[in-house]
């Protein structure tokens, strides 16, 4: 199969892949027919396409996510490749593909993130933070399996979330070796929850996200956090004014920073200085990676990066 | 007795006042010896004092907040007035003084301002917003009757928080009949919890902060009232998912408008918009009343407000 | 009629219309030809429409505003709902049809609003006041009858100056009945001049917007309304100096509060803060109240609002 | 007599001096007594006195601005010079000093100033424009002689003013000889009024600035200098919206290029994007002169120099 | 031959034009066929151009920058004039165009602005400065004679940059006359190098820019002619610590004022304040100057000015 | 010897202490007469002390840096603990007392930071980058073993520089095999180039800085950096635009992120992105680090950080 990043202007492609987005529209002009509007992906990128010839069959067949078989020419349409389809059908079983395949996923197995975290929490001390940290993974449950970390920012990808948290565990087991002197515990605790709403922020399937949830809006993943943890501690009958409770509710409050960046109070503990770098170092890494790493062969300079002040990367020729 | 805010520089002085704060500090120099920094204060205003004659057993007799009658001078020194204090007792029950006479108190009495805003949340038609309301009234308790809103910034008085909440109340029933779109529950509900976690992030007494509180500086009033609102909801059984809960929250989350004051969230529904700016109308007026009002008779302007962005106020020379 | 805020995808409509606007334009290709792109509007909203058909005859008959009735399908073009236009033809007396009932008004009679405004000047007690507000109102004669208060902004309909005027004026008589310590004199003035001169920076015709004119380029309203007020007060013989001159003139000046929004001075008196918080109150819940009714009824989001600082509005499923 | 700025710790110095500003204070500690906190001045500088022993009778004789003989010593304190009076008189006419002598005033006579800016004026080919000038510089009248342009930030000495304005002059001469295709009469009229009503904005004597006036903190000099043109428009019955007009009350309201500077408008006149640049080019390079200038002998950094971001200027050894 | 600046919508044109940039494109639709996508250019401007009927041969004969002869319509596209070509060649020698003549160009010629320049640069007194400007003079070489200042900003046109220069020039020879303390030698050579690295930065042909170099984005003209005078110092052995060296460096570093801006120190020098203000006194007026020269003859309005804070200018009617 | 951070109020000390800054001033009052303003410190704080009876011969004797033998008492003055002096002599030989014991240092010996930054770019595995790094820390010296990295902000003590390249280079380490397409020796020699000319941007002596150079003040630790690799590579004949020295002058110029703190370039090679995020990561923890263990036995809160946009730290009671 011809991997999307690698489609250049002029070629005819044939291949299986994942329809992310189907749109009805209706052509200009004096006598306007249907057509579709998609966007399909696979594991190395995505692409506009239009398929002029759409039946009215086609619209009750075609919907997204779906794996298609899809025959049709690459050209440029204002100084971007678009698709136009020729044929199109959906994938059967006999084609023997998983539409896990056309997804872009984190680099290790979901189920390997997730028992890393898992081990992760078992080594907390405090039975406290403990608890709170289990009641709240009860909570998510299989999303950890699937869920990116953001629509577009940075490990917006199958599993991205889990492996945004595993990195974060990675670099802080570093961190409190180098500074002992900080609370192990609550920095631990506080990487795994600082996040974990966005599974009740955002509604995502396939690591794809569609769109802010209701209470995504209205709320935002740091304070669906903040009341996850107040459930927690209540169930368990920890006093809401308890040391320990508040440090890890400042933990998440403040992990953004910046009032303008969303933290409603700023950090006053070095765990939470700790965590607000730690998850920095991770997303920005990341995202410089992820742009460096989709430069095209034959170029030197990414896309502007959103998570990275929109500032375009540069991949040096080679190693030195 | 001489009101403070009428001392003038040259005048002897004989009175009861109250001790605001006591500090005892050495004299620098070769031969340093004790004295007391003191700030003497009435229901009109407050000046700082200095007592050089303390003795061993004065250090014993005097703390803040107590009632003292005294005698001294007024001078001045770095352009402002200063006391000098010569004799010092404090107050006793045949001098027949309240210390509640010697504050600066809102103009309504706490317990008709704690009746009216009972009978606001009486008026609450939605039963759950109306038991949230209740359980939060009741876990707050009599700090209603005597908490100002803030430090300084506006209604730093006694029952300063509560006439804060009494005029935003009647604003609102205004609002409402001009704009009945609006969801008159949710705003009176808002209108009452929106500053009510001020109680435990500030410590207060008499009416005034002396300082802000652990959860007041890791959490913040806007989160605590989140999480009161969470263990209410939790208590009666509401789904933290639940539209009218998620609406609320957002109401206080929300009201500080934006990120760099405070709100991790900005406002997006019209009763949250109308909550900011309400608080804001009163918050503000009543801060340029304090200013104007506090002008000496023979001046024109106030020194800067802090809650006005530090601009002077001008009293005009009388009505039109 | 079928209104244009009900419109679907797919169907047919014939009916009367408001041309807001007429372009001639050439379509793109090897053979073009001119065609119309046209916004139709009514009370409840407006769409794009084009006309491919267009004669030369077409081109000397229509112009906007205009009444005309039309037939036509409505598409989806660019995820937007767009008209193509099948026929089109001007009203005639024959027809019955206002023009005015195609446009978006205030909600009460632009007479009633005026009169409600000169019945406000009216209860000005102080004689300079009364001289320059009724000077003022004259120059802008009946322009205050369909002046919108904004291009876009808010109150951007006919008659929505005066309507803003009106309700600010209903909000600022229980403010100062709340705080009996305002001029009212001072404050109802400042309401009725505070955007007067909108309606020289403005070029508008039915409540519509075109274009900034050019002392409103140069200028603005803000100016333009102190020039106003200098003039009326030479022509009654007032010092440029007089207190209470000065004082109306900064109302005016300070009335955007910030110097990056408008004010080339900050508010330094409490009538002021009044005025700038009341506008504001009036303008953000009337952008509120606008985009919550303008949702769809089987949606519950506004687009992005751009007084409410480009967030969007939610509407309650319904009132608890 | 020893210039101020070559006082250096532990001299003894006789000789006349500025009473620049006289307050009468009291000792702190146990038996208070009056003294007298000084500022002296002369023409290179200032330097804050105390004269411990003031009597009775020297309350009633001594007053700023007044200049006096006196005797006393340099002293060190917090880090600043101070001088410590020992005796003290006033001046008499014997001495033979003129209280001009002791003030900073701009390098050439100002009455030269004067007529250097009538002469301009009288070159404007405009007769509306010269006509605006002449009124705006009558109602300024002797001011002119002697008004600083600024309380600090620049200018801030005798006739600094007018200094300002015919170095702008020459400035825009050379400008205009450049770039023919700016209009020469609208740029020396904005020139000789952008800052004509800093004489209303400020109440000054002797070229020093003592405070804001009423109707300088409430209007300002940008908005009262527009004030000024439409009276004198109005007398000479030019339209308010006479395009020449309008353009040059632009100039004036744009000068200050940004909102957060005090201009309501942004420049969109060539004339005015040169008004603006011409004024920052005088003032900044001014402040330069004077810090550099004013650095000691032995010295090579200035203070930071509020006009210039309080940044230090560093004076090189020589010039090259 | 028609000035591109005069085209008006429906007219046909045929003549000679810089084809300032070539993209072949296919149309959208079922069968889609290979178009080109043009820029025109000549002395007075640019139009977007189409060329619906390009063959085969035609992709291998037209390239940009070349001379064309051309024949085709003007009309409307997206409310922007447009052109479509109907016939298209190469110009020939015959044709008796030189392609200089087609762009815009400095208005005074190149080698009379580069012979400028070298007499500035003699005039310099210091040897060592002398040194390093005809040292970076040698390095940029024959690119002064046709580099733009920038891409868009101002100057963008045929030897901007040395156009921007020799006006600098004269407005610092200006300066030093009004202002002798300053330091010249400093100020002239910091004006000829200010910009000097440009000629790194960008990549241009014909004074355009088509790009910002590899070494231009990761180091910026700034810190290169930093490089630059580091290595003629190093050449003649000036010392990397010598004040008059560390003096010129300050004065590149600081030239954008701000860090936001770019610079990364910020001026100190009075001859650093002089160069700052003086770039921008040019940068500006040219600006604006290009924008009134470039409103229509019908028109009143330019397009928004970058250069200006995106402001539009205002070209008075005529010269009073 | 009692350690300086527990001094308590009202006792007597005698010990052996650092003199880190000696003032002679003058008393205010009738008979002045002078005294020392002193510093003194240890390796655990410092305090504000006075003389008040320094001799003639004292003020030839006192000098900082210098160890004395001091006696005297602790008293509070203006809120602060201060030290008045009874007794001081110059500690001697006989004392056995290294003034290096009365530094704050580095917990690691300088010796053994600078070997291990020697140790680490010798596994530079680029000949050029090898050598760059070479010459730049042989120019560096011995300043290596004692400078501090800042005055205040963070790292300020003795040897500070060359602890926080160290612990820069741990993580980088950490980082590069966590993410091994970073190019481990331009990331490797962006961290020993970094910081390395604050050794002359700042003046320090026994890891105190006294005041920033006029280089320093000038040109800027980042700039002076870019010219030592300058200087290093024309020694060494690198070619000034060679691709991997461009990405080396880049990670140096970009790594304070912003223009608005002092980088004139933003970052666009990951490697610079990672530069940036380790160097906030060190600064920062290592600033809570000190605040926290700063924290009185007694206590539970930090005085504001500077270092932490000025929020103080909690030192939590215990881990838990």
């Amino acid at each position: 199969m011809k991997p999307i990043n690698t489609f250049i202007e002029g070629e005819e492609v044939t291949g299986f892949y994942l329809l992310k987005s189907v749109n009805i529209k209706q052509t200009n002009g004096n006598s306007p027919k249907d057509y579709f509007d998609l966007i399909l992906g696979d594991s190395t990128g995505e692409i506009v396409a239009k398929f002029w010839e759409a039946s009215a069959t086609d619209k009750e067949t075609f919907f997204a996510p779906m794996l298609v078989k899809i025959k049709g020419h690459v050209h440029l349409y204002r100084d971007k490749l678009q698709f136009k389809v020729v044929q199109i059908r959906p994938a059967n079983a006999e084609d023997g593909h998983q539409i896990t395949d056309f997804l872009r996923s984190a680099p290790v197995a979901p189920t390997d993130l997730v028992s890393t975290i898992s081990a992760a929490a078992a080594t907390i001390q405090d039975a406290d933070y403990k608890w709170i940290v289990d009641q709240c993974l009860a909570k998510v449950g299989d999303k950890l399996l699937h869920y990116p970390a953001a629509k577009t920012m940075h490990h917006a990808f199958y599993a991205g979330l889990a492996y945004h948290m595993v990195r974060m565990l990675e670099l802080a087991e570093f961190i409190v070796t180098q500074r002992p002197f900080l609370n192990r515990d609550l920095l631990i605790t506080g990487i795994i929850l600082h996040d974990i709403a966005k599974t009740e922020e955002l509604t995502a399937e396939l690591g794809i996200v569609s769109e802010y949830s209701f209470t995504g809006k209205l709320i935002g993943h740091i304070s669906l956090a903040v009341n996850w943890i107040t459930e927690s501690a209540i169930k368990r009958g920890i006093d809401l004014n308890d040391e320990k409770l508040v440090m890890l509710q400042h933990l998440i409050l403040s992990h953004h920073n910046l009032g303008e960046w969303g933290s409603p109070i700023q950090p006053q503990l070095p765990e939470a200085i700790a965590l607000h770098l730690i998850d920095q170092m991770d997303a920005k890494l990341q995202a410089a990676e992820d742009a460096v790493m989709g430069v095209a062969e034959s170029g030197s300079w990414s896309a502007p990066v959103r998570a990275l002040e929109n500032r375009p990367m540069y991949r040096g020729k080679d190693k030195i």
